[in-house]
């Protein structure tokens, strides 16, 4: 059984591939610029251009199929992108079909949520190797999730398993773009995070972000309050501990229902790191009952975007596994 | 291969057992007060008289095993029961080789938490038999809750999964008796609802609450408020759709982490049907993303103590199924 992959990336501002060595990782790597507003058919020709060159690298090697990490939601047979945000005219495009015809291959193509992509690429390359089950939570724009579950994406009834961000901590909090009142998403999803953060820095004047952003709180970001945080700065130590407070609440949500037990933290927020993350494991085991505390862990996923591109790629390879009856 | 188990229902204050057909359910009954006091040793022999009369009733007809429905945590072997409450002396019992000895007998006995058979039960005998997936809630005492996933129980990494009563709705709500503040179960727990009830209809003395409790609000159950409610008695709908607003919070975190969209309510304070489950399906929606709304039900369970019995038999069935090899 061959032991190369492709994996790709497709995000609503580029597309990375890479050919991926099982054991080893990425071999190989290209990117392209999304360009998504020039519509589907556009997008597809550039992932097949990318997939051909990463072919060509892999001279005499064959390569055992195609995974793709997309945005929005994916079909149970994972074959069919639906409704993608950030990708103009993508209501429903069977990726599968549009690859296979345009590389004129038979080769498996894997389809499924960027989310789940990177918590499989943890799961298989990342801070998951060690565990069987553990819960994946992307701190970004929104907050992401992934049940990890016997070394595999539990997908629940129809796929969409995992959204841990629109679990609510406040039954009459802030609202998220869903709609749902006091997710967790609407407190540390990104942009929640920096108007809080603008709020209670303020009136802070002595506060090393006020220099920092040149005086325009509207351009705090996280990156900018772990910075401050590093320098001591007491403001941005205290959001962040805010922050970390609220998120171990919806964990220990997640922890009771699933006794998973070990949490793994990636996405660009939690390069605030402990300071995140210290107050999220000091709330999480007062919000889980004394039952299930044992081997309580919260670690930070420590693989980049290349998660993503990793775990695409994985999909191949378990697909492989299944469907190989030979030695 | 046998279509007849024996499934035994250990309680804090009663035991009861069943011999049951796979296909037509409960063939006898008996039951025994549990006399929990006396210690291990006698309650267990008690269960072992019990099984030993219903084998007597199975005349001719071979038994498949015996399966056993716990309060408590169980082993992930399912043969011992861990810390049961209500159970004097029970630290850590292992009831398969206790039942194996006294009834000299190898059939297979297998152990599993209360709440997870009676969801089994549901499952293969009532409310869940369509679905191949649900989460099943119970409301009485407690909140517990079972997570079904592929006709299933989901047991998370050690056996603990489903503690849905124990998740937040709001982080600086009331304390439950495991110390997680603002759990469902604080609200909706039948103390607590009694409570509840209790302060919100004290000022309100045109209440058929105040003469169905001769004037002692502290005797208010979830019985005498769907009885109120049914005489169209508004403080008790205003109570009970409370309750059932605050279960629709939690609900729908459920349904965001597992995209499971079936959700069967049993136990006793679901005896107020539609005036709890009927709010709770309304403000379920609004906690659930746009993306896993199609086919959300809630359905109540209309089984009742013997979903307890039929699941715990059930454990005998699947167990057979997965170690026959013969048509």
């Amino acid at each position: 059984m061959t032991n190369l992959a492709i994996g790709v990336d497709l995000g609503g501002t580029s597309i990375k591939a890479a050919l991926i060595n099982r054991d080893s990782g990425i071999v190989e790597l290209r990117s392209s610029p999304t360009l998504a507003h020039e519509g589907p058919d556009k997008v597809i020709d550039r992932i097949s251009m990318l997939i051909n060159d990463l072919s060509a690298e892999a001279v005499g090697d064959s390569i055992g199929g195609i995974g793709i990490g997309a945005p929005g939601a994916v079909n149970w047979e994972r074959d069919t992108v639906i409704n993608p945000p950030n990708l103009d005219g993508w209501q429903r495009v069977n990726l599968q079909v549009e690859l296979q015809d345009r590389l004129r291959t038979n080769l498996p193509v894997i389809v499924e949520n960027d989310a789940n992509v990177a918590g499989l690429g943890s799961a298989h390359y990342g801070a998951g190797a060690p565990h069987n089950s553990f819960i994946f939570v992307t701190l970004g724009t929104g907050v992401g999730g992934v049940i990890v579950y016997n070394n595999k994406v539990f997908r629940g009834a129809t796929g969409g398993a995992g959204e841990i961000g629109h679990m609510t901590i406040d039954y009459e909090g802030p609202i998220d773009h869903a709609g749902v009142a006091g997710s967790i998403e609407a407190y540390i999803g990104q942009r929640f995070l920096s108007k809080h953060a603008k709020y209670r820095l303020h009136t802070k004047t002595n506060s090393l972000i006020h220099k920092m952003t040149n005086g325009d709180l509207n351009t705090i970001t996280p990156k900018i309050l772990y910075e401050a945080a590093e320098k001591g700065d007491e403001g941005a130590i205290e959001v962040l501990s805010w922050a970390g407070h609220k998120l171990g609440c919806v964990l220990g949500s997640a922890v009771n229902l699933l006794d998973i037990r070990k949490l793994i933290i990636g996405g660009g927020v939690s390069a605030a790191g402990s300071y995140i993350l210290k107050p999220a494991y000091e709330t999480l085991v007062r919000f889980v009952i004394p039952g299930l505390r044992d081997g309580l862990e919260i670690i930070r996923e420590t693989l980049g975007n290349e998660a993503g591109i990793l775990g695409a790629a994985h999909l191949v390879f378990e697909y492989l596994d299944e469907h190989s009856y030979s030695a």
